[in-house]
């Protein structure tokens, strides 16, 4: 048996209506490529539209979820495949798929695609440049630097609170 | 009882002399905070380096292996955790942690500063710019950038090589 | 879109002659029924009978594996969904199943039904009961019945040895 | 650095009086024999009564916690490790520990028993025998056992219900 390549498409929970519409024609190519789709199966975003793309070309969709219940599968999932790991499972969306085609999103996306390159997977981004992740940017208000290991705890204790016990 | 914060520490299983240095400074630094130390376990770069900081300074120190056996552990881990999970312990490595410090690394340490950012951990980096995350350019060769759905597809096909069916 | 159910098949990786037959014809069945089939994926014992008696049928069967690689999928695998993550897949066999059926094996097969009605999913054991799990009796030299907390301590102490401190 | 034993106790979230007793005087004497004490964490059952008995004489006690989450750590956790992975994590907690004590509960102790004894860990069992799962039979109303594949098909549909497309 010649087993059919899977291709995983990565991307926010959000995104916009560009981002959606190329999302479905992705969908749609890889369907009619007879590749198999797996995405993050949840019906929002990238992964709502890109199923649906597949789906309606009567492709084979395996969504693989984050949560340990079917309540959000989206209804263009042939496959669910049901984790309970949260985003432990974004490993498994990386080493399942033949190639990673990722759109854009934010921290969740950011974390497959380093994942995915951290398991010599090929990785494609469609609209973007790896070295400005779109969303990324609403997320980094939490992120500070530091020059040296003394600026470090300097932060951590700003961080922690006056309620930390101090050495 | 007031529970000591968990700081973890991410970077690379390998780093120049410096970032050597810098790690085994911040693992002392916490130990004498009496803050917990936490990272990937392995008797490796920066594992090692800021495990034995605290270590010499009488701090507790957790290691989340990646393994499913007891070969790799850093002698001065206090509390080896043994997962079996390989990748996927980097998601328990940012949620067990208050704060995570990010030292230079490549696309693993990159997972980590993502997941944390997705799980609304604050992240410092040490030494360098999230935006330009050193190692990380070294692992590239296997990322490409399309504009089109199409353009996407076709570099599958190249990846795939020609003994994939074609619809 | 009406999804098919998934039948989780467990069973041991070796097993006799018997129950390879009623593996393999339950395979047959299920695909038969065009529900899909759901094993640990690889080629041994009952996985390989049951994904070859389905896909002899031409049913579609979806492969959990416990690796981070490809190297043992069964060729009758349809679907391999490449975990990493060793034993804990065992909790994915389960919750993606609408049916469980347990065939004759060892300590993962148990652990695979207890995790399967922890999560309130059916199990049907083929050609055993589950109160005489069969192949559980050759892995049980590890395990000791104590009556008091006492008891333990003094049964943990012979494990651990004479190098570990004493209190 | 010569490192602790880690010694898991197993055990129902919920327990008579008795087992109660029992599982806070082996947290004792697990804290007097200056070992390491797991559990799952929580503020339930075997979990907060073992933690209690180990944190009120001085002990360290790791709680290896289900939940993405710190919402439901017992207080007598020393170093609570989140998981985020449901009971997937029921693998961390035997694979990091050197010996395993069963108290008695249910299908959740009877996984962690079985997964166990997979991976070649000593498991005693305190207060009951492991043919004898006590809680196990209160979750024994989904399990059925069925003689021939054929029967186990024709249990399959009638856990299905009529909706399922039939061949």
């Amino acid at each position: 048996m010649q087993r059919s390549p899977i291709i995983g498409i990565m991307g926010g929970g959000q995104a916009d209506e560009k981002t959606i519409r190329d999302a479905y024609r992705l969908g749609a190519l890889i369907a009619q490529n007879r590749w198999y789709l797996l995405n993050g199966g949840r019906e929002a975003g990238i992964m709502a539209a890109s199923a649906r793309g597949a789906a309606e070309h009567n492709g084979i969709t395996i969504g693989i979820l984050p949560d340990s219940h079917r309540q959000r599968i989206s209804p263009h999932i042939t496959i669910p495949i049901i984790t309970g790991l949260g985003n432990a499972r974004n490993c498994i969306n990386v080493l399942t798929s033949d190639v990673v085609v990722a759109c854009p999103g934010g921290a969740g996306t950011l974390s497959e695609i380093a994942l995915a390159l951290k398991n010599q997977k090929p990785v494609i981004t469609l609209g973007f440049s790896f070295f400005s992740v779109p969303g990324i940017f609403l997320e980094t208000a939490r992120l500070s630097a530091a020059e040296t290991p003394e600026a470090v705890v300097e932060r951590i204790r700003e961080l922690l609170g006056p309620d930390i016990p101090q050495a």
